[in-house]
C-alpha cells in the first residue's frame, strides 16, 4: 500500500468519526466538565471548612460569580488531605504537641494517600489545576504477611506472593480434580468444560497432572542467573499450614488490595497529597479566613448567620448561604438551629477511630536488603499495616508508614503518648523487620479521633444509617447544606469530598438562579 | 513509659543486632556488591557489542585494572536497550528508514521496557550510577481484553476486571458448592475446610450464599458518588459467554501480567530505559569505538585477533582476551574459529520474532476518555498488545505501544513497510479505541529480527537446548568468552545482560590472577 493510499484510508477513518460517534461506538465526553450557566450575582455564601470539599465548592462557586468566604479553624487548608514534613506541628486532644524532624524533602501522608484511578473528579481537579501526580504502588507481591499466633507459620514473615500463590493453587487444584473426576456440574459443554480446567492450570499453577507443586509465581529461593544457574523453587507451605497460622484469615485477604478501590493501578500528588489543596488555594486562598473556630450556625428568616472566634476574640457573619462541611463529631459540638433529623445525624453517625505513624529511617533497607519498592505489609497485630514509600526510590533515606490501624487497635493506640506509639511501632514492626533499631531517626504520630478538628477518620454509615441519619444530610437545612465525604457513598476518599462539593454547588446554584440543575450521574467505571 | 526508659528500650534492640544478625534473624548483606580481590594489571580486553552485558562488562574490569576496548556497530551505545525520540533514525534490513517525527519530551522503548523490582542487578546498577527510576504501570484492571471472533463478547472491548473477576467468582462457586455438598475431599479438619469456603467467599466475591451474582470488583456502570448515588453493578456475563468469546483462552490469561516476572512492581528508568546503558556511557564511553562492525574473531596460539571494518576500511585488532557479547544470529555471520560445539550453539539457538510501534496521539483519550492511566490492553490479533504509557499522566500528548507482537505474528508484521505497519496498528487499534484516527499524529516502528546488529529479539531456548546448545556457550572458547543475555536463564532481560557480565568478568579475573572465583549464586527472592 502506497502512502498516499494509507493516507486516504486513514482519512476515511477519520471521517467516520462522527457516524461513530452517533452509532455510540465512541466514549461519551468526559464526565469531568462541570459546565453550569448562570450567575451567582455575588450571593454571599460562607462556607465553613477549607478542606476539600470547601475549597472544591469555592473553587466553583467563585467561577459562577458567587461572593465565597471560607472560615478555617487550623492555621492552613487541606482539612484531612494533609502532609507532614520537616517542622510540621501536631497538637492531639490530651498530648503534648509534636514536631516533625524529618529531613527536608521527606514526607508521608497522614490523611489520603492513594487515589483510585477510576476516582474521575481526583484526577480532573488533578489535571485541571496542574498537579502533577505519580503511582501510587499500592500493590506488591515481595511484601510479607506477618500473623501473630501459634501455627508453624505464625510469627515470621511470609512474602504475599507465597501465600496468595499457594492459595490459588490449592484451589484450583481442587476444583480442577473434582471437575475431571465429574464431582462438579460446571453446566458447560464438555468442551468449554475442559477450557475451564486449562483456565484452572493457568489460574493456580498446577503442573501437567493439575497438582499444585509451586510455581515460579510464589518466587525462588535461588534466583535465575548467568550460566548454569536455572533458579530454584521452594516447596509450596502445606494449605492447613496456612490456615492453622491465620493466613487464610480475613486479616490477610480482605485487606490485601484486592478490591475495587484498592487496587491497580492507584495514585499521588508527587511530593505529598496536600499538594492538592494547595492548588485549590493557590486559586482562591485570598477567600480563606485562617484560625476562625466556628462556634455557632443559625438560620435566620432569611440567610444564615455564623459565630466563630479567632484570635480577636468572638465575631460574626451573615451570608445568604452556607455550606458546612465540618465532619459531624465537630459540628455536634456547635451551637445551631437545625431540624431533629439533622441534629440526629449529626450526633448518631460514627466516624473511624484510625491512626498512621510515619518512621523515617537512615537506609532504605526494605529497598537494599529484601527487594522491596513500595506497596504494603499486612500484619494481625496493632501495627495492621506498614507501607513502604512509592517516591525517591532508589535513594538514600525514606520515611515508612510504621502503623496505619483501624477501630479498636486504633483507638489503643490513640491513647498512648506520641514516645509510646513510636515504641509500640518499633517494637512490633522490629519482628518483621529487624534493621528498625538500627536505622532508625525518628517519627511523627497522628491519630485522627484524637485530632481537633477533625475528631475521626471518616463517616461509617450500615444499611439502616443510609436510609435514615444519612438521607438527613442531603437536604439543605434550610439556609445551610451539608458538603464532605460524609455525604456521599465515597467515605473516605477525597473524590467523596470533591464529589459532594459538586452535588452542593449544583443545588445552590440551581436555587438562585432558579434553574432545575440535575447534579450528573458519574460516569461508570465500564 | 517515659522517654528515658524508652530509649533505653530501644537502645537494648540496637545492641542485640549483632545477636539477631548471628541468629539469621536478619537478612544477609545485599548480593548486589561485586567486590573481587586482585589487580588486572593492564591486560587487555576487546569487548565486543557495547549493549548493557559490554557495557557492563567494561564497567566492571576498568574498575579491577584491564585495558578495555569496546567494538560498537552502531553509532550509539545500548544496544536493545534502546528509546526512540525525536530524530531517532532506524534502517531496518529491507525497507526504507525511518526517522522518528516526535514530540520533543515525548518517547518509547524499543527493546525492554520493564523491571521487574527483583531483578537485583538492573536495581543495583541504576542505583549505584544514580538512575532516577519510576513504577512502570504493567498490571491495571481498567485495561481491555479485546477477542476478535465469534462469541457473544468478540469484537468488543471489556475491561480485564470483568473477566478477571468473573472467571474467578464462577470458580469460587463451583468449588464452594462441591465442598458445601461435600463432593471434595480437601484432606482437613472440618473447621479448616470452613476456613476455605470463607476465603473463596471472598477469593470470589461470593454473596451470603456463596453464589457468585457480581461484586464490586468487576466495576460499576454507574460510580458511587455524592447523595442519592450508591453506585450500580453490572451483571456479570454469563461462564459459557466467556469461554465461548475466547476470553478464557491463553491469549488473555497466559499473557496478563500474573507471573513471577510480568507483575507488578515493576520500573522503568525515568525519561527512557537507554539512560541504564547512557549511565554506564558516562563512566566508560572513552574506550567505545563506534562505527566498527566486526568481521572475525580468531583466537591465536596467544590472544585473540578482532577483525572490523570502519568508515575507513578494514581495522584488525589484538587484545589478550575477547568477550563476545555479539546476539548469535549476528555472530553466525562473523569469521572465527570456534570449537564445532560453540559453532553449533551459533548456529542453532532460535531467536524470538518481536516488534513494537510507538505512536504518539495529540490527545490522551485513553486517560480522559477510558480512565486508563498505564497498563496493557490485550487482544488475540496481530496487535497482541496496546501499552499505555507510565510516564507524565495527565498531560496533553503520549505515545501509546499500538503493537508488541512475537513469532508468526511478529514475522508477518515485520515483511510490511512502516506505513503499511502504522495502519494496521491503526485500523485494529480503531476497534478497541475509536479516537485513534482523530487524535492520531505519527508512528514509528521496530522488528527486531530484521534490524542489523540484533536480528532478534532474544534467545529462546527449550530444555534441550539447555543441555547442549547453551552448554557450550558458558565456557571461554580459548581466548573468548560469550556474554549476553543468551548466556543466562534471564532471556530478554536487562538483567541477563547485567549477571552475564558479572559471570564472564568474574572467570577472566579467576584466570588472569590465577583465583578461584565462584560467581555468587544471586540471592533468591525469599
Amino acid at each position: 500500500m502506497s502512502r498516499r493510499a494509507f493516507l486516504s484510508h486513514t482519512g476515511k477513518i477519520a471521517a467516520a468519526y462522527p457516524a461513530m460517534l452517533a452509532l455510540g461506538m465512541l466514549p461519551e465526553a468526559p464526565a469531568h466538565a462541570f459546565n453550569l450557566t448562570g450567575n451567582g450575582n455575588g450571593k454571599r455564601i460562607v462556607i465553613l471548612g477549607a478542606g476539600l470539599a470547601g475549597l472544591a465548592s469555592a473553587y466553583e462557586l467563585t467561577k459562577l460569580g458567587y461572593q465565597c468566604t471560607i472560615l478555617e479553624a487550623r492555621t492552613r487548608a487541606g482539612g484531612r488531605c494533609w502532609s507532614v514534613r520537616k517542622g510540621t506541628v501536631h497538637q492531639e486532644t490530651d498530648i503534648p504537641a509534636q514536631t516533625a524532624a524529618f529531613d527536608e524533602g521527606l514526607y508521608f501522608n497522614a490523611g489520603p494517600s492513594r487515589i483510585p484511578h477510576h476516582h474521575q473528579l481526583t484526577m480532573h481537579y488533578c489535571r485541571e489545576l496542574q498537579v502533577p501526580i505519580q503511582v501510587y504502588n499500592n500493590v506488591n507481591e515481595a511484601t510479607y504477611f506477618y500473623s501473630e499466633g501459634k501455627g508453624p507459620l505464625s510469627n515470621k514473615k511470609i512474602r504475599a506472593r507465597e501465600i496468595h500463590n499457594d492459595l490459588r493453587g490449592y484451589t484450583s487444584e481442587l476444583l480442577a480434580k473434582a471437575i475431571d473426576q465429574q464431582k462438579v456440574d460446571t453446566a458447560l459443554t464438555k468442551e468449554d468444560t475442559q477450557k475451564i480446567v486449562e483456565y484452572l492450570r493457568a489460574e493456580g499453577g498446577l503442573d501437567i497432572d493439575k497438582l499444585y507443586k509451586a510455581s515460579d509465581r510464589r518466587g525462588y529461593i535461588e534466583d535465575p542467573g548467568a550460566g548454569n544457574k536455572p533458579g530454584k523453587i521452594a516447596d509450596p507451605h502445606r494449605l492447613a499450614d496456612i490456615i492453622s497460622s491465620g493466613l487464610a484469615d480475613p486479616d490477610f485477604y480482605n485487606v490485601a488490595e484486592y478490591t475495587y478501590e484498592l487496587q491497580m493501578t492507584m495514585f499521588q500528588a508527587v511530593g505529598g497529597m496536600d499538594n492538592i489543596a494547595k492548588a485549590f488555594e493557590k486559586k482562591i486562598g485570598h477567600i480563606i479566613r485562617f484560625g476562625c473556630e466556628v462556634t455557632g450556625i443559625l438560620n435566620q428568616a432569611e440567610g444564615v448567620k455564623v459565630s466563630y472566634k479567632d484570635k480577636k476574640g468572638a465575631q460574626e457573619l451573615q451570608a445568604d448561604l452556607c455550606i458546612c462541611t465540618l465532619p459531624l463529631p465537630v459540628l455536634s459540638n456547635i451551637e445551631n438551629n437545625f431540624s431533629s433529623d439533622v441534629s440526629r445525624a449529626i450526633d448518631y453517625v460514627p466516624y473511624m477511630m484510625t491512626g498512621k505513624i510515619g518512621m523515617q529511617f537512615k537506609r532504605r533497607f526494605w529497598e537494599e536488603d529484601e527487594n522491596i519498592y513500595g506497596g504494603i505489609t499486612h500484619t494481625n497485630n496493632e501495627l495492621t499495616q506498614i507501607f513502604y514509600p512509592s517516591y525517591d526510590y532508589l535513594s538514600k533515606k525514606g520515611i515508612l508508614l510504621g502503623y496505619y490501624n483501624f477501630h479498636e487497635k486504633a483507638k489503643n493506640v490513640g491513647n498512648l503518648t506520641h514516645a509510646q506509639r513510636e515504641q509500640l511501632a518499633l517494637e512490633k514492626g522490629s519482628l518483621i523487620h529487624p534493621q528498625y533499631p538500627k536505622e532508625f531517626e525518628n517519627s511523627f504520630s497522628v491519630s485522627w479521633h484524637k485530632t481537633p478538628y477533625s475528631m475521626g477518620g471518616w463517616a461509617i454509615y450500615n444499611g439502616v444509617h443510609r436510609q435514615t441519619l444519612y438521607k438527613s444530610l442531603l437536604q439543605a437545612d434550610k439556609q445551610v447544606y451539608f458538603a464532605g465525604e460524609h455525604t456521599t457513598y465515597l467515605n473516605a476518599w477525597m473524590a467523596g469530598a470533591l464529589e459532594s462539593a459538586r452535588r452542593t454547588v449544583a443545588d445552590i446554584h440551581a436555587r438562585v438562579t432558579e434553574q432545575r440543575i440535575t447534579y450528573p450521574t458519574a460516569t461508570g467505571s465500564k
